[in-house]
Order: structure tokens, then C-alpha cells, then sequence
């Protein structure tokens, strides 16, 4: 794999994650995880790693059409170019860990470590940028619909049954809600996550 | 409409929303929102209005199930019948007006009572019970996905077709989240909302 600028999964110097692998479990079953769901994003991810920049394509035309959420990407409304093309890369990356990689102490770290990127603990340090330095806690949560409904169609592209597309955007469903959980850490009162 | 005990819905001695119509404005557009959305829920309405009561049973049957839930309705792992039962009785009132009401002034008044209400800043006070103070941040995401997923099977019940049930999903998913970011407001570091 291409060496992606800034993506940091299983270093050692990452802090652990606030969350524990416990804590984690009871998220699972909060979401009505169950291990097909586990086995259903191997399979998204089979079949939308070849398409990660058609997604990505869709995404920043979503994110670059709306100067409300554009403006988390520069100053003074005016756009970052080389931000916005540094955390694409990292962004396509993810699309693969979230249907491959296994949600382990690893990936509960780096989920931590992105939690931050997108707070004020840490947003713009990765690629040493000037820009807005907090994203608003409601947009993280509000993402969970475009992340999800639009990811729909791509499962759909390479044949499989309904019942199958059905099951693995169920799937990658949970698995947004679980990261975007992990990623709002920092935005919660002491004691109240 | 038999009257339902704590439900304030309009009353006037509610605290206004920290979230104003244009902040709604924004939001909405980021969950894809659009006018079909909202005639696609008053026809969900139509169609789940006899149902509600399945639908709580359900509801509590997952929510009874997990002691990691249950324990918000009651204190050292016993749970309150009556406030279980009391709080059963608004919900059945929210699966109505999630669908049905217009989401102007009054709906964001009520969202943010609701709240509080979830939050340790009025959590038990409605009821006048002695509960769990708080419920935990993480749980009010995660529900999204179950107050989502499981809608789907009472939605196809009347015969609507596939394409119908689809769009009515749909716009609960975008209604259940936009309430959602109404509801997580009072456990957000001020200023990061
Ligand atoms: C479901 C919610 C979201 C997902 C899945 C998502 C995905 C990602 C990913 C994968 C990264 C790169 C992480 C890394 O460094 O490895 C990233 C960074 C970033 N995202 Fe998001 N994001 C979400 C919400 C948002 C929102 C609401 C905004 C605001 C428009 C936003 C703006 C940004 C920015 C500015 C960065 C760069 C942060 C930095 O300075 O390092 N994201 N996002
Ligand atoms: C999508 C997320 C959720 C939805 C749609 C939902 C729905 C509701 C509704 C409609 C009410 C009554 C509101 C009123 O007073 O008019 C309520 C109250 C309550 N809910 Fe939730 N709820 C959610 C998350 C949770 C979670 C995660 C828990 C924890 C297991 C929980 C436990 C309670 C409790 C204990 C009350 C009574 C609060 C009080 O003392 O007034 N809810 N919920």
C-alpha cells in the first residue's frame, strides 16, 4: 500500500482510547451487532474498494456544495486545497479499515486519535494547517445519514441480491453509528459519555 | 386524546431551544432533508398510528433485555414499573408526533425539555422518581439504529409497496437523528455544539 500522509492507524505513540474493549461490547449490542454483520463488511468491503474514489468523488461534492460545512476545511470561508486533498486520502484509507479491519484495542485507539483530529484537541495539527478550529459536534452526528444512505448504491453495483445489499448497508449502518460514537468523545461533559 | 401524564408538548412554561430555526435549517440540509421527507412521514404516521403498541412492546422488550439499558429505569438494578409504564405512555405519544407535528419553534421547545429530560438536568424530576441520575451519552447515539432498524417491518405492514416503505424509512432515519442532535445538546462542552 502507498504510504498516506498523516495516517497514524497502529503506531505506538497513539494514546489509548478512553473507551474500553467492555465498553465497546455493550455498544455492540446496543446497536443490535451480531457477527454477520462483521462477515457483511468484509463483503462491503470487497466490493466498494475499487470504487473508494467514486465515493469520495460523491462526498466532496456533498461537503464543497454547503458553505456550512466547507468552512471546517479553510478560513474565512475560503477553502484549503492541499487540507482537503491530504484528508481524502486518509479518508479513502478509512473506507477500507471500517469493513476490514477487526475492532480491536487498535481500532479503538485510532478511532480516538481521529476523535480528536475533528475536535479543537487536535484538528489541523496532522497536516499543519490554518483553519476553523472545531468542527461542531452536530454535524459529526448529523453525518451519520449521508455516510450511510449514500453508500447504498455502490453496494449495489456489482450484482449482488437485494437481500445482500440489504445486509451489508445494515451493517456498515451500525459500524458509522459505533465510529461516529467513538469520535464524539471529546465534545461530551466529564463523566456524562 | 386522553391525556398523558407529564407530556408538555406546547405548554408554555417550557425553556426555548438553544437551538435555533436556522441552526434546524443547516442541520437538515446536512441529513439530505427534503419536502418528499415530510409527506413521507405523515404517511408513516397513517401507517404506524394502530401500531404503536407493538412497536413498545418491542421497544421494551429490547430495552428489558439489556441490563445495561434497563438500569436507567429504576436504581441498584431494580427497575421502576411505574416509571417504566408512565414513560411508556409518551413515548407512544412521540412515535405520533415525530411523524405528524411540524418541526417549527414548539417542536425544538419540546425536543430540548425531552432533553433534559434524558440528561441529569431534569432526568426522574417528571415522574418524581428516584432512578439512575443520568443516562450515559453514548446510549442516546446508539439508539438511533435500533429506534431505525426495527421501524422497517411495521412500516411494510399495510400492503405499501417496497419503493413506498423505502422513502418512509428513509425520512424517519433523517427524523430520528435530527432529534437525536436535539436531544444530546445539554452533554456538550459549551461552545463545541
Ligand atoms: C460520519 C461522520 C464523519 C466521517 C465518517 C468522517 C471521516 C473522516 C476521516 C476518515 C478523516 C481522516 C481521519 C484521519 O486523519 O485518519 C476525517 C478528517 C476530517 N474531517 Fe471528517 N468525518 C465525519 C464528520 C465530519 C464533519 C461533520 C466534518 C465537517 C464538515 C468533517 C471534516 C473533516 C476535517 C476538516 C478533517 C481533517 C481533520 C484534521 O485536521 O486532521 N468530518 N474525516
Ligand atoms: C433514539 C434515542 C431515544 C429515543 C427516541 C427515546 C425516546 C424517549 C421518549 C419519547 C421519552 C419520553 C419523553 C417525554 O417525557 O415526553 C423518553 C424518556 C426516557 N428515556 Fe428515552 N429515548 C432514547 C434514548 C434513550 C436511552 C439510550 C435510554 C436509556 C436506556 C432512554 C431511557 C429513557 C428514560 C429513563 C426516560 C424517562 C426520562 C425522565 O425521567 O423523564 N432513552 N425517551
Amino acid at each position: 500500500m502507498e504510504h498516506i500522509k498523516g495516517y497514524d492507524y497502529g503506531k505506538s505513540g497513539l494514546e489509548s482510547s478512553p473507551i474500553s474493549m467492555e465498553d465497546l461490547s455493550l455498544l455492540k449490542q446496543t446497536v443490535l451487532w451480531s457477527e454477520e454483520d462483521q462477515a457483511n463488511l468484509q463483503k462491503a468491503g470487497e466490493i466498494l474498494k475499487d470504487q473508494v474514489n467514486d465515493i469520495l468523488d460523491l462526498r466532496y461534492g456533498f461537503v464543497g456544495g454547503h458553505a456550512h460545512l466547507v468552512r471546517y476545511f479553510g478560513k474565512n470561508d475560503n477553502p484549503n486545497m492541499e487540507y482537503l486533498s491530504a484528508v481524502r486520502a486518509r479518508f479513502g484509507q478509512w473506507i477500507l479499515d471500517i469493513c476490514q479491519k477487526p475492532y480491536d484495542q487498535s481500532w479503538l485507539d485510532y478511532q480516538h486519535e481521529i476523535a480528536k483530529r475533528h475536535h479543537k484537541s487536535k484538528k489541523n495539527q496532522t497536516d499543519g494547517v490554518d483553519a476553523v478550529p472545531n468542527i461542531h459536534y452536530r454535524y459529526m452526528v448529523a453525518f451519520i445519514v449521508p455516510i450511510t444512505m449514500t453508500i447504498k448504491s455502490f453496494l449495489a453495483k456489482k450484482g449482488n441480491s437485494q437481500e445482500e445489499v440489504e445486509n451489508m448497508y445494515n451493517a456498515w449502518f451500525k459500524a458509522v453509528t459505533l465510529t461516529v460514537i467513538t469520535w464524539t468523545y471529546p465534545y461530551i461533559n466529564e463523566g456524562e459519555f
